[in-house]
């Protein structure tokens, strides 16, 4: 009955775009409504309790678009929130953790992980936790790297001073002789050739992004809950955009990583749901 | 009658602190409630509307606390919501903007003055507007520099990152030939040593917090409003710490920069206001 509703996927801010990107591409036929929690980013640096009142409240609006499944595209909230919410709304909730866990643990020969993210992704130790349960003997080593994200937003991809913060945060990992890294934030990807050079090609990385979606996409098919072919095809609202503030700016940012155009942002007051 | 009450002071964290550890040094008399939205920082990369929906709420919070008058402790809140508020709350409502810029203009020789803070503050251009207006024959170059501060919070006060960054940043400043810059953000005071250098000698650096806790004592004075000697004397609450969010790590970090130990911090809702 809800199989053409939209997908729900919210984020604090931009970084979950590049989830959107990945479902899209691999599933062009599902109409998906995001919402931006940008009056109140960053999420990596705030208390637990915090991240799972904004995670229901973020829910709740989405709810009212009648999305039929929720995506959390944000590493921290995954982390801290989604076992809570997943029990309290009786809608699928899927995070990005586990399906950066599961493609780490495929990808390590020597059984070495190590994770990078927010304070907040890296305190919570969620990563271990779900990495051990698929594979107790695989050692995971994870390093919070708290000024990549500000480095991202001042466009400091390829840059001095990002190669030394990046050689800083990176050489414990190096030292351990990981051979697969999990880029654990969503804005992460966004560095991924200062990250893949300091590391060496031997180093795989993992971008839970791309793996996200295809859990998603088996979930949805399992269910029977996908899009039926063409229904969405004209629909000219077939992808929204919501935002908690900086609508314009949120515009622009996702013009530039997603396929088509974004023609339109619209902002509302999070706090009241 | 309302001469005993504390002063309310907030800031978007703990930057405004600076403010408070003036006050305190100025005013040893006047009790103080102070307020860190530390679950929606920063406010400095955030839209004038947002910030002034919080600023509402901080203060209607601080108005539980039967506060005599409001400290804004926050340069981006000073330069989007003070001229609304202040209409809008029937208390004394002071800003961080004036006292600087007053200092400034005092300051200058030359009549060239860089001022250096967020996007907020800097794209507002409200230290111009109100340096222009005490003297319209100075000349202002605004700087932001979104990354002091995450390096601050990062911990790198002296760092060959930090000093990297500092001279990117104030290179554009130093062509100006300014004599005078305005530390425009609550944070920067913690990154003088680095400005100072860069800046070199010759560049009168202003502290707007020194400034504004000298405005406040005589808005009090004038009003008849200052607090009676000894009266705080005994009371265990004389300083009193409230955030949104992470309440330790906020006594933490408050204990190191006030002359007390701060023994508690309590955490409110603040989106209830």
């Amino acid at each position: 009955m809800y199989k053409n509703a939209p997908i729900g996927v919210f984020d604090s801010g931009v970084g979950g775009l590049t989830v959107v990107r990945e479902i899209i591409r691999q599933m062009p036929e599902e109409r998906i409504v995001y919402f931006g929690d940008t009056a109140r980013l960053p999420y990596g640096s705030k208390s637990r309790d915090t991240i799972i009142r904004y995670s229901r409240q973020n829910i709740r609006f989405l709810l009212t678009m009648d999305v039929k499944a929720i995506v959390i595209a944000c590493n921290t909230a995954s982390a801290y929130a989604l076992e809570t919410v997943e029990k309290e709304f009786e809608l699928p909730v899927i995070g990005v953790i586990r399906a950066g866990a599961v493609t780490a643990v495929n990808a390590t020969r020597n059984g070495k992980i190590g994770v990078i993210g927010t304070e907040g992704t890296v305190g919570s130790g969620i990563y271990t936790e779900v990495i051990k349960k698929l594979n107790p003997d695989v050692k995971v080593t994870g390093k919070a790297c708290p000024l990549f994200v500000p480095l991202v937003e001042e466009g400091l991809l390829h840059d001095s001073v990002t190669d030394e913060i990046a050689s800083r945060y990176l050489s414990e990992l190096k030292g351990r002789f990981i051979d697969t890294l999990v880029l654990g934030c969503t804005h992460y990807p966004l560095l991924r050739s200062t990250v893949g050079r300091i590391m060496g090609s031997d180093v795989t990385l993992v971008n839970p992004a791309y793996e996200t979606a295809l859990e998603l996409k088996a979930l949805l098919e399992e269910r029977g809950m996908s899009c039926e072919p063409g229904s969405a095809e004209d629909d000219p609202d077939k992808y929204r955009f919501y935002v908690s503030d900086l609508a314009d700016k949120f515009t622009a940012f996702a013009t530039s990583i997603l396929p088509k155009q974004v023609k339109e942002t619209r902002k509302i007051n999070i706090e009241k749901y």
